[in-house]
């Protein structure tokens, strides 16, 4: 290859135009726009029908309880469907996962119980051909996992000390760089692969076996991906012509993924200014009006709306709803100091307007000091109305990541092509104190589930005694949760890879390997309460302490009180380091995340009473944050608290979700951001 | 478990009797017998009817063209098919690998293309769904190793200096220790396995990670075992309580292995002197006369004759006919010095009186010096009468395995259930030689296929000179062999798990990494020509050696001439020493053999003109065998040639393919040992 195209007449060359190399592209041809927003466009007569369309399939699907369709019998693979439409006439960027919108695909790679059961809850039954296929011939991530589990991790998973486990779905967040595929067409991205091949050690171990046998895979599945294009009537094959084939390219890489993988987080990654550029070569061109780029855009968007998976009840309460965290992230500042911020930035915040608020896709904004002033207002204006925008710090993560990372799922970012993730759910560090108190015996299933070790003996408890046998559980939970994960990742690698995701990144991926904590202001709470005021152990019959009484008051974390702050700081710390101990699958780098957004309420219902006065049941404060109304201090001493967390103990993210009225931050023609995800941020 | 279970009642007690330990039960209750052949009985009435219909079957088979029925839609699983009979009424034992005798079964879990060939080529074709089914959602041992080769693999396979590698079949060469079905139950070997995976390692590195499920894998087809009892109306999940029982547990146990693989060889192990153990405490307790304890050993050997695959003309080609491997191991000597010689070992020899010879099941004594007399002499009885025995060297192997070992194959020894083997197929070094000549380049395909050495250039081979380039290509060629098996064993180990097989061995396996070579006389007589002799290089248009001319006389090794005779013992040990300086998969051991006992004659065809005056195309010697006709000092000194041959460089065996008349040795009535492979002769 390494001849420049057509198809990039226009462009300025560079090492992209050599070998794959997406960031040297955007950086050499994209037009930095510090304008406002008024040069954008309304929406089409075409996009409104269209988005009338989906709203009334929307309504049909809440009038059938959730789900309006169904495959049964047809297993999605890349090429397993026909093409589909809403209206072929009107619609600029095609493609669903099956052959109809609102129809969810079957994807039994991951679990064929996990398919059927969600299949089943909804009224449907998987086909029993399939059902065979996948139990008799052909093994699933989930099956693997089950069978290389110890008891103490089924227990450990049942007693959800640890949750969330992606050991029965896709664990997603990898985000495949899409961008590659308008850029450079397949053809050349498979004589890339091919050369990786080609190059790859020849010293047969295992591990280059492996690596070895997953480009065969990426080649085969790049192929595929060339196929589906076919589907639809296009030949991506060779780099996309124009703005509208540059955006319909790169989402059928994206379709690709999500009909390959039914992960927790199918991420898009940072498309916006990348499809700036061809925009604005065919607006410069005349080819296109601004209308017909906000369409594409706005059809574009529609679909990743549209993306859906087949999902069980049990795993929508988990997720507060049905996310698919197709999350996009836009703006940040290169590391020249220009910031990444073009019209089409603009354009698809825009969507919220013209197709009005949806929290999909998950429109995120890498924000810095240097964004151009009017685009922090646009930003700002559009949180007011929409509520729909995720902030995240970007000049916290561009001194680790570069300027061409982007975020996968809520806050976990990665370098597009070059890194990737895996996903590894939470430990519930308010369940360990639990432990720690009774000897490792789970106080709501009441049986031994961690290491029977001493129990706290006392009527009340004594900070020195708890944090001892605190630091022992978390030693314990650290190894078993880490060694979990390493089956499912083992497992996910062997029955359920992601091979077009992968083919859409470098060859020698750095690999995350990430973990989290759930529960972290209830225990710094606790022990406060346990230092600071007295706590006193009530027992059942059995003499498991199944509450707390707290005598007197104590500091409580989120009000910039270091008493406590400090004991949440020092338990980020600790829990991290207990982590980096153990051996991780493929070499990866052990991360953690403070980040439950939704699913502490589920977690609050699976953990007992704790020290720091909450009770059974109750939810736990999402990520980071203070415990609901216990930040009495004000916004700002609550933010400093949060900001206290060390970054570099948390790498996979920080998450603090705050709501606040717009008037409390000053006028509303000011800088202003609502109801926002405020991540990493500090590095301490 | 850990309890006397009342089937066991009439046997002594031992260790064998808390945990699973065959070689205990059978020390501590077989009976020595050291008497003549008397004692037999001929064919029943109903052995006579059901061989009859065997024979009438096999003749409709050849008729057919080589191949009665195949399946082509059921995919073979443990429990795929429900009963088979030839004559329910008749059969003392029962179980066929589908619904009936002379179906061939379809296993397409090494690779589907191998299996719609076998069926096509037979003039049947594979159900479409199943063949979307492996290319599409299971992915096969075959599609695995193909992905991962290197070009280089692929075209010294296509050369065939590496041939018979098991990338399109099941590799076979591992023995299951199918006696524990009958002694145990496959309850207890279940309990047992649980705790095996109970008391695995912990840290979950991938090592640990495959070993768990692999344990998890084993419970599993120990169930399906189990079910294929019932199927047949029996309860296998208890100890069998009679002969007959034993018999049958022990084929279920069998039955289900090749139910399963395909392998290239198939063994059955060493279970003659464990069932005589039965049949002694029924015969004692009067519940079976001798003419039943023969007829259960000969419906069994009949059944073992009927064991049947699907193969390719090609896979047949190869391997000169359409063996199986069905090896049991006779005799030997306990290390006690006891022999292992029972009535049963007479039993089992006696069914080539009672059904006729026949090459499969491939009985193989381990012969001793110290075996009684009387059945040295009913051994070379039936040889001469059958010539369908094979001889081993237990002296030898004895001193490595210990007495309870059994032989894959033809010559591959392992401790039963403890010792597993890779199997590793050959390298040509005939090939190599020539590779040497011509600096890499193929002289039959005219490419360049191993490294871009510098050739000979001179008209007439210097020695020295041909050995330097000799040693240089043998190099690459050891490192690219070991490279292509480890490829070939992690992708079988991944898709093609011998699950059931592997359930009745021990957790921790001793593994072999079986290598071997061919040619070994022809090089030896070529390197002896060009030292001895004059060797005349003659080239085509292209430079490239395409034949010789020897000029003078040269010595051949076969006739016990130290100066040919080192050149090849020197070749054993240097190839072996090149395969040892590499990393071999799952920490295996590596050995090699000299043992291409049929496949000589295909390795000819692909191999041209060498020094030694052999013209492209004729068969290589088999084995270790001297050439054809050039071993003409008589037969000791071409025995003592091969005897020179170091055992610890070629522990995979070493294979003598010899044929006298009788009247050579002696007379008719002593001591004989009639067309044998003569193993291990000796261990320099």
């Amino acid at each position: 290859m390494a001849q420049w195209q057509k198809e990039w007449d226009g462009f300025e060359a560079g090492r992209w135009s050599n070998s794959v190399n997406v960031r040297d592209f955007i950086q050499r041809n994209y037009m930095l726009y510090e304008g406002d927003e008024e040069f954008l466009s309304p929406s089409t007569e075409a996009t409104k029908k269209l988005w009338d369309q989906v709203m009334e399939l929307s309504r049909q699907e809440q009038e059938a309880g959730g789900v309006l369709d169904m495959d049964t019998k047809i297993v999605s693979t890349i090429t397993s469907h026909g093409p589909g439409y809403l209206n072929k006439d009107l619609e600029q960027i095609v493609g669903f996962q099956t052959d109809k919108p609102f129809k969810r695909s079957l994807q039994p790679f991951g679990g064929i119980r996990m398919a059927q059961s969600a299949c089943h809850e909804n009224g449907y039954e998987v086909d029993p051909e399939v059902v065979k296929i996948f139990t008799t011939y052909r093994k699933t991530h989930n099956q693997g996992v089950f069978d290389a589990y110890t008891p103490e991790m089924r227990l450990a998973r049942k007693s959800a000390i640890i949750t969330g486990l992606p050991d029965a779905y896709g664990r997603g967040r990898i985000i495949g760089d899409y961008r590659r595929v308008a850029l450079y067409g397949t053809d050349w991205l498979i004589e890339d692969k091919k050369q990786q091949l080609e190059t790859s050690l020849v010293r047969m171990t295992s591990k280059n076996i492996r690596l070895r046998e997953e480009l065969a895979e990426q080649i085969k599945a790049l192929g595929e991906l060339k196929q589906l294009g076919e589907i639809y009537g296009f030949d991506i094959s060779k780099p996309a012509k124009n703005a509208k084939e540059a955006i319909q390219w790169l989402y059928f890489g994206y379709l690709a993924a999500v009909k390959e993988q039914n992960g927790a987080a199918m991420s898009l990654g940072r498309t916006s200014t990348f499809l700036d550029i061809y925009i604005e070569r065919d607006l410069k061109n005349g080819f296109i009006t601004e209308q017909q780029a906000q369409e594409y855009i706005d059809h574009f968007i529609m679909k990743l709306r549209l993306i859906k998976f087949a999902r069980t009840p049990e795993y929508n309460a988990l997720f507060s709803g049905d996310p698919t965290w197709v999350t996009e992230s836009i703006g940040g500042v290169g590391i020249d100091g220009r910031a990444l911020v073009t019209k089409t930035s603009f354009r698809y915040l825009h969507t919220l307007d013209n197709l009005g608020p949806a929290p999909e896709p998950n429109l995120t904004v890498l924000w810095s000091t240097k964004l151009p002033r009017k685009f922090k207002e646009y930003c700002a204006k559009m949180s007011i109305k929409s509520s729909s925008i995720q902030y995240e710090n970007d000049d916290l993560m561009r001194a680790t990541h570069g300027d061409d990372y982007a975020i996968a799922c809520c806050v976990s970012s990665m370098r597009v092509g070059k890194e990737m993730q895996f996903f590894g759910a939470r430990a519930n560090l308010a369940k360990c104190l639990l432990y720690a108190i009774n000897g490792g015996i789970d106080e709501k299933l009441k049986v031994q589930v961690g290491p029977r070790y001493r129990p706290v003996t006392g009527e009340y408890l004594e900070y020195d005694d708890v944090m001892q046998k605190f630091d022992d559980m978390m030693e314990w939970l650290a190894g078993l949760y880490v060694n979990t994960l390493n089956i499912i990742h083992y497992m996910h690698d062997k029955y359920s890879y992601e091979k077009l995701q992968m083919a859409l990144h470098d060859r020698d991926v750095k690999r995350y390997f990430a973990t989290g904590i759930a529960g972290l202001s209830v225990v710094a709470d606790s022990l406060s309460a346990i230092k600071y005021a007295k706590v006193k152990a009530i027992r059942d019959e059995d003499g498991i302490v199944v509450d707390y009484e707290v005598e007197g008051d104590f500091p409580k974390y989120g009000n910039n009180d270091d008493r406590v702050d400090a004991i949440a700081v020092n338990l980020v710390r600790t829990f991290m380091d207990k982590i980096r101990k153990h051996h991780t699958y493929r070499d990866s780098f052990p991360t953690m995340s403070i980040l439950t957004i939704t699913s502490n309420v589920v977690y609050g219902k699976k953990t007992g009473n704790t020290p720091d006065g909450r009770k059974i049941g109750e939810p736990l404060a999402p990520g980071a944050n203070p415990m609901h109304r216990r930040d009495t201090h004000g916004a700002v001493a609550s933010l400093a608290s949060v900001a206290k967390l060390p970054f570099r103990h948390a790498q996979d993210g920080i998450s603090n979700t705050f709501s606040i009225v717009p008037g409390a931050l000053g006028k509303d023609d000011e800088i202003f951001m609502g109801e926002l995800d405020l991540d990493r941020l500090t590095d301490q």
